[in-house]
């Protein structure tokens, strides 16, 4: 999106837009001589969505930005990419605050979670659930006109399930009451990332700045299966970080082994261990021990999946480079390729 | 809907279509070689969803059936209002399992709840979204072609967030870590039960119903405004009961007093006390003390409670008969009459 100053003004605007889309809400009139209600619900707006990186937002702008090849964007085209970002930034903010209740979590983005403050309690529960229904409320506000409304209330309902699916097949295969190693292996790992991260992450921005764009959601294919695939790689890359990182980079202390994860390295070592090292795995996986976590860590080096990654990294940036000059529309290519770009051999 | 025989066969039929459902459900690729996480959404669904008294759910068949006024149901027509029938107990079921989390309940239905269940415990989170997320999934399937497809699905996000934001009043008015008395008023009371219950309860089946029959939503107004009164209605009778009914009757044990519920009753005499009697009240509302509920059963007494509701309940009936009778559509004053007389005067 040109020159850095375009950029943080760019992204400075797409903040700015947040405050209307709260009040918009707020203005209901369920709130109308609730103002205790209303001031609840604006503080819990604010706590858990602002505050985030706004990668996920953003990128429906600078996507959007690189579709139009060169030429200058509305205001009007802004807004609406603007609206379509903060939708997918409210999305977020209810799988977060679901997620850190189901996960027992502590902290996010620097602060207490929002169920762990004394007043909210399990309530977040209902929080999470009506962040996510004020999305369409926001959507059919500003799209109802649009030709493709439909296929904007079907694609976010279609993602908004498969990542609960995800969220299931992630509870169901590696829930802290059925650890079990023999569970995990790579087309179950593949499976978890693509459903619980890769279409929500990846996919649903792109194909939002594609709607956006008049493009039909039955021309999609391809660059779905391309963004599922870089949703992997970027899982992959974060679970080895997680082990083989610098904590002075990654600004985190990984804790996958102790927590029993099903982590791109142990669905490896699983594959490639002898009897020997599957035995050490098995005994030592998921206890929250160093002498333990230094055994699997053993392991993991006696199996050199420090370049067993490396390799997997290098072959999977090039079947996805090949998978995008395969597609027909250059600016979808820019697209994909700008992504590609920003996580390719990432070190946090 | 004709003789007792044909309800039953009816009834029998609705039911029998809940299979399919799931079947369909589980027939997604997200399950292709994820037997375990498969066979633990079939046993999620069975234990939620079934085993209610179906009462919204074939409330639709009920209404689309008088809609019809004496013309016979295709099959195809019996199936698309036995698909929306369910999607409403599917909606019930999600609220329900999140409701029972947030409340700490410990049954449901005759057996325990779904959260408390060893194996599920803080999933039970993801379960309930992902059963009201699969929703529009089944609406897709079998109304994606008709012309009141987008009808149906912005009237179900519309009333799945009024109930979530019902539900968010009811917890900022009587959350437990804020019980206080000052905040009851009628007002407050009416707002709360239109979001929370009456729009999904009342209204949303017969808008199913209503749009099936090719009615255009722009017309539900009135309608809408009646069933809102009536769902008032049926929650007072319901709060008048908790304390006045015959529990050999009701087959329950009301727990509104020691439980600090917003109540009618509650609400009516705060209305209607004098300053001692308001003391009363504030001393001894919400306390498990069999000494505390009698005292503020006492006021109730002492104020007549019993007499007022009757007037109360007279008087709404009254309204709502005659806001049904100047309705322009015959086969509608049916519909809700036919509501009307399954409420008027319950005593369970």
């Amino acid at each position: 999106m040109g020159s850095e100053l375009e950029l943080d003004e760019a992204r400075a605007r797409f903040v700015g837009l947040y405050d209307r889309l709260k009040d918009e809400l707020l203005q209901d009139p369920v709130f109308d001589l609730m103002d205790e209600a209303r001031r609840y619900v604006e503080e819990m707006l604010d706590y858990n969505i602002r505050g985030g990186k706004l990668n996920r937002g953003f990128s429906v702008i600078e996507t959007y930005k690189l579709l139009k090849d060169g030429e200058d964007m509305s205001e009007e085209e802004f807004f609406l990419a603007g609206v379509l970002g903060w939708s997918l930034e409210w999305l977020q903010a209810c799988l977060l605050v679901l997620d850190d209740i189901m996960d027992n979590s502590t902290t996010r983005r620097g602060q207490l979670c929002w169920y762990k403050l004394p007043k909210v309690g399990s309530r977040a529960i209902n929080d999470g659930v009506f962040i996510k229904g004020s999305i369409h409320k926001m959507v059919k506000r500003y799209f109802r006109e649009k030709p493709y409304y439909v296929d904007l209330l079907e694609l976010s309902d279609e993602i908004a399930l498969q990542t609960s699916f995800g969220q299931m097949l992630d509870l169901v295969y590696s829930h802290e009451s059925e650890r079990d190693l023999s569970k995990y292996n790579m087309p179950a790992y593949r499976r978890i990332v693509q459903y619980k991260t890769s279409y929500y992450s990846f996919y649903l921005p792109i194909a939002c700045a594609l709607l956006l764009h008049g493009e039909k959601p039955e021309n999609f294919t391809d660059v779905k299966n391309v963004l599922v695939e870089m949703g992997i790689l970027f899982q992959a890359q974060d679970d080895f970080l997680d082990c083989f990182g610098d904590p002075e980079v990654t600004g985190k202390i990984g804790t996958d082994i102790e927590d029993h994860k099903c982590s791109w390295l142990i669905v490896q070592a699983l594959e490639r261990g002898s009897d020997d090292q599957l035995k050490v795995l098995y005994d030592n996986y998921g206890k929250d021990d160093p002498e333990c976590i230094t055994q699997v860590k053993n392991v993991y080096k006696e199996l050199d999946l420090e370049n067993a990654f490396f390799e997997y990294e290098l072959s999977s940036y090039a079947e996805l480079l090949s998978s995008i000059e395969d597609l027909p529309n250059p600016a979808v290519q820019e697209v994909l390729k700008s992504f590609l770009r920003k996580i390719y051999g990432r070190k946090k």
